[in-house]
């Protein structure tokens, strides 16, 4: 790929990104990710993982349209395949980046199986992990208007019941936050995530420690401030 | 105060709050943290720091709706005092709460005098410490759709800046997260917002370092590439 064939797709990708969570920034996070993870593996074909990178989240805006009906991951490949192909890429290569795409995300049940697709799907969840996938999460739930947590009838917060399109940043870390850190197919990847796991888990300990120690110790003494 | 008064000015509040960072589980923390601080001070008046808690961000959809006009501590104040006259409280308390409402924005010029206004100050402010600090933060980024982070022609992270109404969370960090430890005019909130910090601070500086090496390992492979 020459840096005008790269410079074109990027300039499509910007097209399809505004929102802020998704924004251009982790488009590059995920391109600079796989490419270091590739450094270590022996991949065929760069152009088409680079493609992939760049356009892998193209079709956010439409799924942010329609949570319920419309997932980014089969729309954007189908938006890039359409893209390469009108840009004269190989029926064949086009399809491999749609393939890619198709397979990225962490709640699909497409697989990814090529090695491009694998560095991608990697590449993607590194950016899930850390703190970095913290503050995405959390940059999103603010995006959607989702709270932070929501608690029962005893004041207790709610950790279970996520994984739905919308939910509290509680429900969120439970359902894929603090699981992708087992979700990795290279080793690479698998290794600067385990890094990072710590500042995670730390952060999500100390806020439900903070949340539940104000609560406890302020619920009593303010029913105890009114009068009889 | 008795329960029926406290829920007829609760009801008042739970009317004028929607958004997702300061909702309503944040007035029930610096209600907690408030009675929490009072437990070790000597204070005049707890219905005035009871309505002060409950009524302080009321203003907060009014400013949401306007940020370059409309601040949320000045606005808020205004409607705490017209809502507690109404309710027949006398015009002496539901200016002390006036008063408190007004002066307990970081951002003010206005600085609280009464104890009850320093409590509610710091109870406030204990909720821009620690985890809670950052989360609520990025989830308000979110809302008002700011990026996690800007950055120079370099590359690098832009972290000076901040302070106006809309900044990247960067930013935002270092204009008032960072400084907020110095802030509380109560011992025992300054304690509490002790014990926070380090999670603030490690949180910090593991998302820059994560999206520093990120781009110093990747963008240079990602350049090399690129066909000449």
């Amino acid at each position: 790929m020459t840096q005008a064939e790269y410079n074109e797709i990027e300039n499509y990708m910007l097209q399809q990104m505004q929102d802020s969570a998704h924004d251009r920034h982790h488009i590059y996070r995920v391109l600079n990710a796989a490419v270091d993870i590739a450094k270590h593996i022996d991949i065929k074909d760069t152009d088409v993982l680079l493609a992939a990178c760049l356009l892998h989240d193209i079709g956010r805006e439409k799924q942010f349209a329609d949570l319920e009906n419309i997932c980014h991951a089969k729309i954007g490949s189908e938006m890039a395949y359409d893209f390469l192909l009108s840009r004269r890429w190989a029926p064949q290569k086009a399809l491999h980046v749609k393939e890619c795409i198709s397979a990225h995300r962490y709640r699909g049940d497409n697989k990814p199986q090529s090695i491009e697709a694998k560095i991608l799907f990697d590449a993607d969840k590194l950016d899930a992990s850390g703190a970095l996938g913290i503050a995405r999460t959390l940059i999103y739930q603010g995006q959607i208007t989702e709270p932070l947590y929501i608690t029962d009838k005893d004041g207790q917060i709610i950790i279970d019941g996520g994984g739905a399109e919308t939910s509290s940043f509680f429900q969120e870390y439970n359902y894929k936050l603090k699981k992708v850190y087992d979700s990795f197919f290279t080793e690479h990847a698998k290794k600067i995530a385990s890094e990072r796991q710590k500042t995670a888990v730390d952060f999500y300990n100390a806020l439900f420690n903070e949340i539940t120690v104000n609560y406890e110790n302020g619920v009593k003494s303010c029913i105890a401030l009114l009068d009889e």
